[in-house]
This record gives structure tokens, sequence and C-alpha cells, in this order.
């Protein structure tokens, strides 16, 4: 009983119950208020999931566009109510699938897209003026944007109506994710390009997902997810003001993406916690005057690192908690991890599983038919406040070093993560923290469990693909545009209009990204530790 | 959206959230207060989990004592800290399993015992002076007690030390659960007779279950579950009372076994409101003036009704949230129900993954770390209210029909539950309840999943063994202690001690019930609709 005990202490220091005493800093009004309105501690909406419940949407794709087109369909045909795609390493990072250093992560990690062919394929009998796709891209997200765009026009869909979101999170990568290709400066252009593009072009698209996920998943606290998360975000801001811009033009389409993890009632805090923090930034640091730029819209994954090899069941209990969590802290979208997630892609078994925790949860434990149920709480109050104080404090020192990209380029914000993760690590190695198959409660035979791969085939299919699309379209024209692209880049024109006409002429990812990187060159990390 | 936007209205009716005023009627120190304290809402224990975490305790039993004790030591290997044995049914109804009223039911929904020579198969290699066990048995609990009792003797255990529960709430079994044998008359003589013993010669013993499992699986709500299961405990209290037994003597030992369903936070309620309310009836109804005896102390197992046969995977989301509702509710004890349970027995890999379930919420969700996390929320605070003066009012109406016999014998509380049935069931046709793969999200191919299942021999083999015993005892012995019981039973000298002289003597289940038959009667139910 002592190591419980001793977790237990740990988890809360000291204190283990909590009372109105615990509430003496806390006012009504003032940091809860209703539901809907400011600060939307409690949520965004009036009525939250009573009249809309979050947007199901698993994040999904593998091998090439049919394949992953034949997923989509499948979750949509199971209740899914939103798409996510996944896109393979090379598209994330600007190559084609048949340049060399693609080789062997073609369609592996998401699927491989080359050019608008594929993203063609990709949503063939998906009507987008129906359905919103997130796509998680961030170096290459114009270019992705562009193909989805033209996808849409091609099936006879208004841009205007188009609505989902691309990560385009660049500073996030720098300091955890690491898919970058330019320097921060190339980074920035191209992000307030897409704000002052989508303001006026793509009205319903949220431009960026401000990505508080892949820092925790790097190791992170829930204090620092948030920290750097909107350390980001305030660059982003400023940066678009700096254009020009007015902060109520494109802070509506400004969209975050935090984790859930394992700790429910500080995931719980958190998500509250963050909802105040943002209204209160906008409102008090940015002088926004649209409640609709002041409301933190976010999406949520539960925790691919608090899956485990072992006991893969354990993992559907694991993403339960999560999204629980996710639900309980009034998230807008939501993607629940397979229990093989941690192995290999999801099977079609293990993806509708998933799939199912999310709809038991909405439709058959009630949680969403209060909203903010916790609020009040004498423990979660007190928790939201300690987590928006100890935010505040590191946003305050990072004002102080002179914003994000400083702090990355300092490797102060890396440094810290690192910090963290190392005393995560040292928490699970001492036993302090258990992990049930991990470090406790160890079975010695392990069931198998069925794990889908990629076939070694798909890279050359697809490089063939693309070599006849190479060959069908205009060269000429695309040499044109490209060249015209990188000019363009060492200037100050919105980008975000001849990276659409050279999607449309067939221009590859690769190609594109090469004419950019001409301008912009090329991002070298500095060493930090 | 629809449908949705119905079913949440359908939830709270029309309220969408709460706040401060919800709380108007609610006063800290009077209906909250210190965990540990009076009136006990916040749970029985000052540090409750922190010190020492629930009991997990999985009900198990299936074929012969054998095949049952192999699984108990597989689970007590894999971390479980209590046990629970299921009988079957023929146990239950005081029938030897070569009754031919027996026929076909012999180890098939719990581990057949016949005599003393079972159970002593059963806890082979299991110290009784380490471990707690709880008893499923109702009729026949103090022939099942004295056997134990017997077993540990055996094992060199003094009886004051060996602690555990028998079910023995045999009200709940004339209002929703069938396993009873005698008019209730000769029921509360058996059960008085074991507080009465208990009290003096079995101190950590729980000497009753007084469950709401049965009732709520049955089809009531959750007032009606909390409701009925204290006019039960009314009625055992004051039958021991009339006994002459002082309330602090008997009380401590008083224990409770209610379900955690679907809908989280009226769970938790109804836990918090449990506690505050017997702690009430105990002190102001009883005058009680040991806090052992207003402390409710329950076991909880997940809800089986809400399992389905479709998509098995999905029992394992549903058992999640409903041991979560159990954990923070503050339960004493816990049985998390298998994916399979619906269908068959649990196999092991299933009863495995219940028993991780509950590991990965004691030690990976941090919701242990806080007492009475919810506390002070003012959605929970008023719902636990609502529920307490729902359930008083209940309670109020019993007493004026002259408590729970009597609303028993006129069918008052069979007919509340079944009406409270047919309205579920009627959501549920209706889809204003959706239960997902049943009436909502259905798969067309189904996985199969591998079942468990009693061989035909075993009833044969338990038969044999019980002639084997019935040739090797002392017959004439038995012959004339079975002759002493019955005489007592009709007249009023405590029943146990001679039940276990019994026992000892190797006489069966069925003849022991036989004898106690032959002075009580058989109870034949009324025709309630």
């Amino acid at each position: 009983m002592d190591k419980v005990t001793e977790y237990y202490k740990l988890v809360t220091k000291s204190k283990y119950f909590f009372k109105p005493d615990d509430l003496s800093h806390f006012r009504f009004e003032r940091d809860l208020g209703q539901p809907g309105a400011y600060p939307f501690t409690r949520g965004i909406y009036p009525e939250m999931y009573r009249t809309r419940v979050w947007t199901m949407r698993q994040y999904a794709g593998f091998g090439d566009a049919d394949a992953t087109n034949r997923r989509f369909r499948y979750l949509l045909d199971k209740g899914q109510t939103g798409l996510s795609v996944a896109f393979d390493l090379p598209t994330q990072m600007g190559l084609d699938s048949d340049d060399p250093m693609a080789l062997g992560e073609v369609g592996r990690t998401g699927v491989a897209i080359d050019t608008l062919k594929d993203m063609e394929r990709l949503f063939d009998q998906i009507d987008l003026g129906k359905v919103s796709t997130s796509m998680t891209i961030n170096s290459t997200s114009a270019i992705l944007l562009a193909m989805y765009r033209a996808v849409g026009i091609k099936q006879g869909v208004d841009p205007r109506l188009l609505s989902g979101t691309i990560q385009n999170d660049i500073l996030k990568e720098y300091e955890a994710r690491n898919t970058y290709i330019f320097p921060p400066r190339g980074s920035m252009r191209l992000i307030t390009d897409i704000f002052e593009y989508c303001s006026k072009e793509l009205p319903k698209w949220n431009t960026i997902s401000i990505s508080g996920y892949h820092i925790r998943e790097a190791g992170a606290t829930a204090v620092q997810e948030l920290a750097f998360t909107f350390a980001n975000a305030i660059e982003y801001v400023r940066a678009a003001i700096s254009r020009g811009l007015d902060v109520d033009d494109f802070a509506p389409q400004l969209s975050f993406f935090f984790v859930a993890q394992m700790n429910l009632f500080e995931e719980i805090a958190k998500f509250r916690a963050a909802r105040r923090l943002w209204a209160k930034i906008m409102k008090e640091k940015f002088n926004a005057k649209n409640d609709k730029s002041m409301t933190l819209r976010f999406h949520v994954q539960t925790a691919g690192s608090s899956l485990t090899l072992q006991q893969p069941d354990n993992n559907i209990v694991r993403t339960t908690i999560e999204a629980l969590a996710a639900a309980l802290g009034g998230c807008q979208s939501l993607h629940t991890n397979s229990k093989d997630e941690a192995i290999a892609l999801p099977t079609e078994a293990s993806a509708l599983t998933a799939l199912r925790t999310q709809q038991i949860i909405a439709f058959e434990t009630g949680v969403g038919s209060v909203v903010d149920p916790c609020g009040g709480s004498y423990y979660i109050e007190n928790l939201t406040s300690r987590i928006e104080a100890e935010v505040e404090e590191y946003l305050a020192r990072i004002e102080e070093m002179g914003g994000a990209i400083k702090a990355v380029e300092t490797g102060f914000i890396q440094k810290e993560i690192q910090d963290s993760a190392y005393e995560d690590h040292q928490e699970v190695e001492s036993k302090r923290k258990l992990v049930v198959g991990v470090n406790s409660f160890i079975d010695k035979e392990e069931e198998e469990i069925p794990v889908q791969r990629i076939s070694p085939e798909l890279e050359s299919k697809q490089v063939n693909y693309l070599k006849e699309i190479r060959a069908g379209r205009d060269q000429e024209k695309v040499n044109a545009i490209l060249a015209r692209l990188s000019k363009a880049a060492q200037e100050s024109d919105n980008l975000v209009p001849i990276i659409c006409e050279a999607v449309e002429a067939y221009a590859s990812v690769g190609e594109i990204t090469g004419s950019l990187r001409q301008a912009f060159g090329k991002f070298r990390p500095m060493v930090t530790i």
C-alpha cells in the first residue's frame, strides 16, 4: 500500500480535499459566468453539445489516396462526422514520392499526396460541401489547402463554403514536432499569407490549428502545453497584425489542438483554463471586439504516448478516460486513438471501436446533457485557476525574452520540454508513476493482435503514377508558374493565389516546395544540449 | 441532429447549466463537511483512496470448486485484492446438485457447492486470514457462511479475524431477484440470527449486503434503487432492534451493494446522496451513536444490463465509464464486468481486461488523489440533493404503508419497478434513449468472440462427488443435527450455531435447507399484474 499512498500524495502534493476556502480568489461572474459568454470558461456556446455534439473526426491516412479514401468512406458510413487527413512524411516535408529522401517513407505514416490528382482520388465520392476536413500539414499547408480548394471547385463547391482546418502551426514544429523546412521568417510569411487570403476567399476555413498536442506528447506538462501553445498563438496574431490585418478579421479563423492525457481532472481544468486565458489574451492584449475572436475552438486527440504495446485492450480503457476529459472539457472536435495505434496503423476493427467510444460517450453517458457539469467544484475551480496562473507566469517570461520565436531560437522552449520529459521518464522508471502492464501489473504472456502494414509495392506504384501525371501536364506552364512563385516569395505579394495556380496545373508538392526553398532557404536547428 | 437535441433535453428536462443559484438550499457544513465526518457525503474516510484504494473484487464462479479455485488464484495473481463468489442457481435455491430441479443448472451461472468439501476445494491454497471474500448468497446465506467459517478454522484462522460479506438480503429477492425459498417471516428470522451471531462470533464480517443492484437491473430508476434499498435496510434494522440488539452492536456490520450505470453524473450524485441519507437515517431514526453505524460502506458492480451482445469491445468503454462513476462516488469495493459478460462466462482474457480497467482507473487517472473531486459542483450538488429529496419522498410513502415487507406483500415495490422498466424499454424502442450498436450505429457484420461454456460432464461429476461425501460421513450424526435444526427453527434459539454443526458434519446445502423449509414453509408470490 505504501507505493500507492506515495503515488497519490505525489499527484496532489499535500492537499487531499478541497472546500469553499479554496475558492477565496474565485468570483463566479468574473471567472465563469454563463456558457457562451466571456470569459467562456464553461464553453463557447450557450448549450454546447445539447444543440450540437462535438465533431467526431478520426485522424486517418495510409498508403495511397485510394486506400485512404476507402477508410474515410468506411468511417463516414459508421457515423463519423468529420474527416481528418494524416499525410505521409514526404508530403509533410515537401518531398515527392520519387525523391531519394522519401525512400521507405511513402504512404507509411499517412497518405502520399504528390499532385492534385492524388487529392481528387482522396476525396472521390465525398461531398466537400457537406463534410469538414482537418489536415495535419504544416510546412506545406498552403499547397494542400490549394489542392483542397481545387478539388472543391471541381466538385462544384463554392470555396466560400468549404470548411475545415489546416494545422499550419510551424512554431511547434521547431519546438517539438520537427517537420519544418524553411527558416522561421519564411514560414511565418506563408502563414500570414494564408490568414490574409482565407479571411477573404475561404471565410469558413480554420487557417491554423495552433497545437499543444505535440508539445505535450514530446514530454511537456499540462501547463507547458498551454503556455507554449499560447506563446506561439501570440506570435501568429502579432505577425498578422504587423501585416496590417484587423484582429477581428482573421482571429475568428484561428483554432487550437490539444491532447487529452490520463489525469482526468487536470485535463478538464486545463481545457477550462485554456478558454479563459485565450479570451483574456484576445480581449486585453489584442483589443479584439468580436466574441468569435475570443472564443477558443479546439480539437482534441487522446494521448498516443499513454498507449502501451502491452495488453492492447487496456488502451480502450485509457482512450475512454481521455475522451471523457475532452467532452467534459468542452472540445469542438475529437479524435480517439485505436487500441493498436501504439503498434501499427489501426485496423478497420480497431478504428471502429475508437469511433464507437466517442458515440457511447456522446449518446449513452449523459455527459453532454448539462454544460460544464464540473463547474463550481472546489477542486476543479481551484485547479483551473492554478493552471491559469502558472501559464500566465510562463507567458510573462516568454514575453520578456521577446516572444516565442526568440524563445525557440535560444532553445528555451525546447529545453523546458526536454526537462519535463526527463522528469516524467524518471517518474516511470522509479515507479512513482505507474503504468499498468509496463512498470506494474506486467503479464508474462502477451496476446498477439493483428496489425496492418503498408505493402512495399505501394511506393513504386505511387512513383509511376506521379510520372504519368508529369508526362500528361503542360510542363511549360508549370515551369512558368513555379518561376513566378519563387520570385514572388522574394517580394511581398500574397503567395497563396500563385500556389493555387501551380496545383491546378498539377505541379507537385515537391516542385512547389522547391521553388519556395529557393527563396526562403532551409532551416538548420541549433543544437541545444 | 434533432434526435440528439431531443435526447439531451430529455435527460435534464429543461435545465442546461447550473450556477450558484441552484445551490440556494445547500449548506456546506450541514450537507458536505469534511470527508470522514458526518454526514459522510464526501466519503466515509478522511483520505479515502489516498490511504487505501477500493478493493478490486471480481465476481467469479463457474463449474465446480476446482475450476473456480483456479480462476480465483489467477485473478489474485493478476492483482485482484478481494474475492467474490458466484454460486450456481441450485446452491442459491437450497437444492443439491442431484436434485431433479437442479438438472441443467449445476455449475452454470456460478460454482456448485453441495457440502463443506466443495468449499474446502474452492479456497484451496487461498489464505482466508489474508483475503476478504464476498458471497452472493441469500436464502442459504447462513449455510454458506457456516461453511466459510469451517474452512477458516481448518486453515487455522480464528473466526474473529475472518472478513468478508454475505449478500443475505432477502427482501430484494422478493422485489427483484427471485432466489427466495421461505416466506418473509422465516427469512427475516435467519437474517436476525446472523446479525446476532456475527456481532459476537464474527465481528469483522459484513452480515448483509443490502442490494440495490438487482432492483436497478430489473428496471428501477436511480432514485428507486436507493429508496427500495434503504426501505429494506430499515426493515432489517428494525427486526434486529425488535430482537433486543443494540443498534451500535450490529449496524457497523451492515454493508450495501449498488450498480454503476451509464449516466455518469447521476451515478456519482446517487452514491453521494446515499451516504448522506444513510447517515441521517441511522442517526435520526435509530439513534445510532457510533460513527461506524452511520457510514455507508458499499460494493459496486458495473451494469450488466448496459452491456450489449453487439460489438463486444464497446462494453470495455461502458465498463470504464461505470467504474469511473464508482470511483468518483467513493465505493469501498468494485466489480467491473467483462466485455463478454452479456454473452457467456467471462474468458480468462476478458476477465483480465476487466480487472486491468480498475487498475488503470486507480493508478493512471489520478482520480483517487483528491477526495470527492466533484464536491461543490453546482450541477452535482444540485443533483445530489434532488436525488436525496426524491428518495426521502419514497421512504415516507413506504413508511405510511407499514414498511418494506408490507410494500412487497401488496406488490407496490414490484409494480413501481415494473413501471420504470416498461418506461425504459419504451425509451429505447422509440430511440429517445440511444444504445450504440442496438438501436443506433448498428453494424451489419458482427465479429465473433470466443465464449466459455460449462461442459455437460460437470453435472454428473459433481453428483458423483456428492454421493461419495454422503457415503463417507456419519449419517446418524447428520440426521440428529438436522432434526434438531428443524425443531429449533420452530422455536426461538439462534439457528446459526446448529447450522455450523450441520455443515461440519458434511450435511449438504439441500439437506439443511430442507430442514428449515419444514419449519418455515415455502413462499409463493402473489401475482401483481
